[in-house]
């Protein structure tokens, strides 16, 4: 372990919050054998049980935060950060967040030590994440914040990136659409098939594959189905087949619609030197 | 091998289409020893390059498509498989399709032995495509084609399951969601990235633990995300956000009102004891 290391696990750090993000990154330092100061959730029993996995100590009254820490990562909904931030006793720590939406200015401006952290990742508390490839986003009022908050970040991920407030904003809703949307046409998928007496597992290796097709190519070119090129036939059947359920009709056919209008601009722009 | 697999492989197969679906199968089956006994295509470039593939003939003329064959499978767009097979010479083999959509009718009704053959997956011709866990859904106007079909479905794939029509509609529509409506959440997302100078690269692992994880636990269980609880703060944000692009907006909207919904929906029901 060189020196840098050394420092970097020396480190004290106490999560403020015990939800899905927060368990998944300490645990994860923990393992890097960064160990966890304190856990701080108002909620008992998410405290306890975050602080029992990480054997540290844990409160649910932000007045008994310990104030000798050298970074405090606040992981709580956006809703509540602000006001968070606003009763959080004053200390001489680094503060970061980690949310993709909120702008590092939700930080006090009279704390100067303050900067993002912010993974670009779905988490669960019960499902275990290896951060090897995870990019880290970061974001920091300071240079010194900058080269710690790289140096922490650096123990757990190869692939950590720079990025503004309006980039990351940026990040948050490519998100929702590459996990959050895309996970929801599976579960429409699943409610359709079910509805039909059919197993969503029949849905695993196309699942599997439409992945893989995107990362290999690109969703432009891994883009297939009866919208690319609006084959009526196809959509206008399946359309009659959804119509007792209207919401996902409108749907079909929107999401139709959006997809051949991309081809269609890809096509465009594809030829666009022919036709000069 | 055994006497069956002995007769599978000495089986004549021709295509009728040389598309991505066509392309993928008669190569799988190539591999396993199942050789091909011609290629159809209206498109010469098309029929040329399979049937190079395969070591066998091609014609582009639906008069000289060969009479003597076991198998003929038709792998062409729906719009145009009603038509091709008004046109195409009565024999004496067995006829399926390999469409999701159209029902087993769209056979003459002269010709008893016909079935359909649906692998569910989507197909590029540059993709080679292991068969082994594709679902493969048979459907057959006997018992003696359906037997058949089953054989040389098994010499692909572990998972071969009897459907109706009407259930492969309903996969049809199901994979329309989990592959191309889920590609185009991709391609959304990349486009989001690309107009704010960052890298697609960057969700790929979130692509890939999304896909895993609506594997692991279920599509509700692992929904995340703003929608879910509908929080306000974040959508508006995001909605703010997508000012500059009207239909990225709305379906940012749409989307979140469904996956609101499904999660409602879900919590009742799960609730519903404890109400009676």
């Amino acid at each position: 372990m060189n020196n840098s290391v050394k420092q970097i696990t020396k480190k004290k750090i106490i999560f403020i919050g015990a939800g899905n993000l927060a368990t998944c990154l300490s645990l994860a330092w923990q393992k890097k054998g960064i160990s966890i100061y304190q856990v701080f959730s108002r909620t008992e029993k998410s405290a306890r049980e975050l602080a029992t996995k990480l054997n540290c100590s844990w409160t649910t009254n932000i007045l008994e935060i310990k104030d000798d820490a050298d970074l405090y990562v606040f992981s709580v909904k956006d809703s509540v950060l602000k006001d968070l931030l606003e009763t959080m006793p004053p200390n001489n720590g680094i503060w970061v967040h980690t949310a993709g939406s909120m702008s590092i200015s939700v930080f006090p401006d009279s704390h100067s030590s303050c900067g993002v952290f912010y993974p670009l990742q779905t988490f669960s508390k019960d499902r275990p994440v290896d951060f090897t490839d995870i990019p880290i986003f970061l974001e920091a009022r300071n240079a010194d914040v900058y080269a710690l908050l790289e140096d922490i970040a650096k123990q757990l991920s190869n692939n950590v990136i720079r990025a503004s407030s309006l980039q990351r904003q940026y990040l948050h809703i490519a998100a929702v659409f590459a996990c959050n949307f895309t996970n929801h046409m599976y579960a429409i998928a699943e409610n359709i098939l079910s509805a039909h007496k059919l197993d969503f597992k029949s849905l695993i290796p196309l699942i599997q594959e439409t992945a893989q097709k995107t990362i290999s190519l690109h969703p432009i070119d891994a883009q297939t189905g009866p919208a690319v090129r609006y084959d009526e036939n196809v959509i206008n059947k399946h359309l009659d087949f959804l119509s007792d359920t209207p919401t996902l009709q409108t749907l079909y056919k929107e999401l139709s619609n959006s997809i051949h209008k991309y081809a269609v601009n890809t096509h465009l722009q594809e030829n666009e030197p022919n036709k000069l």
